[in-house]
C-alpha cells in the first residue's frame, strides 16, 4: 500500500489511552492492509510531558494542546481524557479545525452529543464514539448500520460492570451490598469514589446515548431517571431467586406511543431471560426491533484493551473515510423530536418488601391501601416474622408508577407499617 | 432531503425477498432521513412475472434479467434467490455493469466470495452480505469494523437454527433425533429436504465466511470439515447433562500458529458457557480477540423479517456510500494466505460411548487400546448394562484427532466392542 500514514493525536494516557497506544503498536504492521494506510501517533497530550512513561516514546508527549490543534498533519484527534472539560473544548476546537474525532467519553456525549454531532456535520468530519457505551461490544455502529432498517422499540442493558459484579457477588455468595462493594474496590472494578457506578449515573449516560441512536431522537442524561443499587439487600436477591428471578441493574429505553422512557434502576428479570445469565463484570445489551425481533450483544464493558478495541475500530473506520474522502459519512441520526415520558407515567410491576406489625388485620390494611390506589396485587408472601414484626413481600400487577408512589406515601405514614424496606421494579 | 431516489432491483421474491419488500415499504417514509435518499424498488426478478403476488405491485415484476442489467438507473442489485446459478452470473454481470450488490447468499459467498469481492473492488462497487451469516445478527460488519483492531483467534457459533431447534427438543423433551426433526418440519423450521441443515453444510458455509473475515485469509466451504447431528441420541444428551454439559452443533474457526481450523460438528460445551443457553431457533456467535477478550452476539438466524433486517441494513449502508461517492469503501479484507489445518491434526477432548461385552477385562482392553494410541483418559463411566453387553462412556484428555481415529479403528475391529455408538468432541 502506497498511502502515507494517517497521523493521530491521543488526548490522555490513562487506562484507555495506554490501551489504545498498546493496541496500535501491536497492530502497526497490519494497519496498511486493515485501514488502508499506516496509523501513526504523532502526539500524546498529557498533564506533565516531562514525566517519563514506561513503554511510551517520550518525544510524542506534550502538555500543550496548541501543538496538536495547530498541526495540519493531525487528521484524527482521539479524546480519552473523560469528563466534560477540557474534553468538550478540545473536541469542539478539533472539529472546527476540520479534524476528525474519536472519543470514549460517555459523560460528554450523553450531554453535548447533539451539539458536537452538528458541529461535525458542519465540518464534514467524523465524530465516532463506539467506546462510550459497553466497552468492547459493538453497539453504536450496529444500531446506525446493520439494524438501521428496524423500528427499535426497546433497548435494555447491563451497561455497568461494577454494579453487575457487586450484584453477582450478592447473588452467588450471599454478600450484602457493602461487602460486595469492598470486594469490587479490592479487585479494581470499583473506583475510589464509586458514586457514579452504584447510583446508576454511569449507566444512565450510556442509556441516553443508546436511546438517542436507537429511536432517532436526542435523549440527554438529564432525561434519564436513575436509581442505584445501594438499597438492595441480599434477602431481596434471595427472595427473587425463590421466585425464579434475578436482580440486575438495568438501563432501559423504550419507544412507546406516549413517548420515550429512559431509566436506570434495579429490576427483577426472569432467570430464563438472556440478560439474567450475564454475570460478573460483563456487559450486555438486549435490543428489540420490529424486523430483527430480539437480539443480544455481550462482552467486556470496560478495561484497558477491551475499550481500546472499540476506540481502535473507530480509528480504523475514520481512516477508511479519510482515504475515501467521505468523512462525515454517518452523522447525527436524530431526525425526530419525540417527547420524554415522565417517570410517574411509566407502567411496571413492582416487588415491595414491607416490615409490618405482626397482628391480625395488617395484611388487609396494606392490601386495602394498595387497592384504593389502583394497585392490584399478583402475589403476597409472608417471609420472616418475630413477635413484634413480620415481613411481607408483595408483587403487584402492572400499574403506573404514580399509583405506586401514592400508595407508598400512605403506607409509610401508617403505624402498622414499620418500614418500606424495598421497592424494586419487575420486568 | 433533496436527494433523488436510489433505485434497487430485487432478484427473487421468496421468503427473504418478500421480507425485504415488506420492510422497505414499512420504512419508506423514514428512508430519506435514514439512508439520505428514498430507496425505490424499480424491478423484482421472478420466474413467472405474470403470476400476481398479493401485496406486490405487478408492474415491478419481470422475468427478464436484461430489464435490470441494462437499466442505468438501477444502482443496487439485491440478490435473494439463493443457490449458485443463476445468482453467480447475475452478481458478476451486475458488478461488471458497476452496480452495487447486496446478497443473502451464503452458498455463493462461501464458494465464490473471493472472486466476487475482487470483481467488486475492480469496479469500485459495494458487495455486502451481512444476511449470509446468522440472519439478523450483525456479525460481518462488526468483524470488518468495530472489531477490526483485534487479532481474532476464535469464532464459535450456533449458526443453524434448524439443528439448534432439534437439539433443544432432544434436550428439553428427551425426544430422539427423528421425532425432533419431524417436529421441526411441522413447524416450518426444517425444509422438505433437511440435508444441508442436519449434515452441517449450511453451518459450514457460514463458518467459511466468518473465518475469512475474522482471520483475513480466504476460507472456502471446501476447507470446512462438516459432521451433522443425525447420529446424536437422546441418551448422549442426557449423559452430557449429567456431566454439566450441553450438546450443540457448533461452527468452530480457530486461528492457530499451525494454521486455520474450520469445522462444524456437535460438541459438548459446559452449561455455564454463554452458547449453552442459546436455545430453539436462535443463533449466536461467540468471538475471542486479543483486545476485546470474549464477546457473544445472539439473535434470530433466519426468517422473513429478521433476514430482511440484515439485507435492509446493507442496502442503507450501500445507499450512504453511493451518496458520498465512496462505494467499495470496505472491500475484501483477506490480505493473508494462511494454511488450513487438516482435521486429523486438530486437538480436542472426546466423548466416546461404546457398547461392549459385559465381562471382566473389557475395560482394561478398551483403555489399553486408547493408551497405546496416545489417548489418555479423563473419565470412564459405566452406564446401562444387561447380561450380554454394557455401555461405557469415556471422556478423553486433549488429543490429536488422528490418534482418536486410529484408536477407534482398532476398537471397532475388536470382538469385545459391539459398537462405537457415539463420538462427540468436547470443548
Amino acid at each position: 500500500m502506497a498511502n502515507k500514514p494517517i497521523k493521530i493525536a491521543l488526548l490522555g494516557l490513562g487506562t484507555v489511552g495506554t490501551g489504545v497506544y498498546k493496541l496500535l503498536s501491536m497492530r502497526a504492521d497490519d494497519m496498511p492492509q486493515i485501514a488502508g494506510a499506516p496509523i501513526e501517533i504523532s502526539h500524546i497530550l498529557v498533564r506533565n510531558a516531562s514525566k517519563p512513561r514506561s513503554g511510551v516514546e517520550t518525544a510524542l508527549l506534550t502538555d500543550n494542546w496548541n501543538d496538536i490543534i495547530s498541526d495540519p498533519e493531525v487528521s484524527i484527534v482521539v479524546e480519552l481524557m473523560g469528563g466534560i472539560e477540557p474534553a468538550h473544548t478540545y473536541i469542539k476546537e478539533a472539529l472546527q479545525a476540520n479534524k476528525n474525532v474519536v472519543t470514549a467519553n460517555k459523560d460528554l456525549i450523553a450531554v453535548h452529543g447533539g451539539e458536537l454531532l452538528d458541529l461535525a456535520e458542519e465540518h464534514h468530519c467524523d465524530l465516532q464514539f463506539e467506546a462510550s457505551v459497553a466497552g468492547a461490544i459493538p453497539i453504536i455502529h450496529p444500531l446506525k448500520q446493520s439494524l438501521a432498517g428496524n423500528r427499535i422499540t426497546e433497548i435494555m442493558g447491563i451497561v455497568n460492570g461494577t454494579t453487575n459484579y457487586i450484584l453477582t457477588r450478592m447473588t452467588e455468595d450471599g454478600m450484602e451490598f457493602s461487602e460486595a462493594l469492598a470486594k469490587a474496590t479490592e479487585l479494581g472494578y470499583a473506583e475510589a469514589d464509586p458514586t457514579a457506578d452504584i447510583e446508576g449515573y454511569d449507566a444512565g449516560r450510556k442509556v441516553a446515548i443508546m436511546a438517542s441512536i436507537a429511536f432517532h431522537s436526542r435523549v440527554t442524561f438529564d432525561d434519564v431517571f436513575t436509581e442505584g443499587i445501594t438499597n438492595i439487600q441480599a434477602r431481596d436477591i434471595r427472595y427473587a431467586k425463590e421466585m425464579g428471578k434475578a436482580v440486575k441493574l438495568l438501563g432501559v429505553a423504550c419507544n412507546t406511543d406516549e413517548g420515550i422512557e429512559v431509566r436506570v434502576h434495579p429490576m427483577l428479570i426472569p432467570s430464563s431471560h438472556p440478560l439474567a445469565t450475564v454475570n460478573n463484570a460483563f456487559n450486555a445489551v438486549f435490543v428489540h426491533g420490529d424486523a430483527l425481533d430480539d437480539a443480544m450483544f455481550m462482552g467486556r464493558g470496560a478495561g484497558e484493551l477491551p475499550t481500546a478495541s472499540a476506540v481502535t475500530g473507530d480509528i480504523i473506520d475514520t481512516a477508511r473515510n479519510i482515504l475515501m474522502h467521505c468523512t462525515g459519512r454517518i452523522g447525527c441520526t436524530c431526525y425526530k423530536k419525540l417527547p420524554i415520558k415522565k417517570m410517574e407515567d411509566i407502567k411496571s410491576k413492582y416487588y415491595l418488601r414491607l416490615e409490618v406489625e405482626n397482628r391480625m388485620g395488617v395484611l388487609a390494611g396494606v392490601t386495602g391501601v394498595l387497592g384504593n390506589n389502583g394497585v392490584s396485587i399478583s402475589q403476597v408472601l409472608q417471609k420472616a416474622s418475630d413477635t413484634d414484626s413480620a415481613e411481607l413481600v408483595v408483587i403487584t400487577d402492572t400499574v403506573r408508577e404514580r399509583h405506586i408512589r401514592d400508595a407508598l406515601t400512605i403506607l409509610s405514614n401508617m403505624s402498622m407499617v414499620h418500614k418500606i424496606a424495598s421497592v424494586i421494579r419487575v420486568y
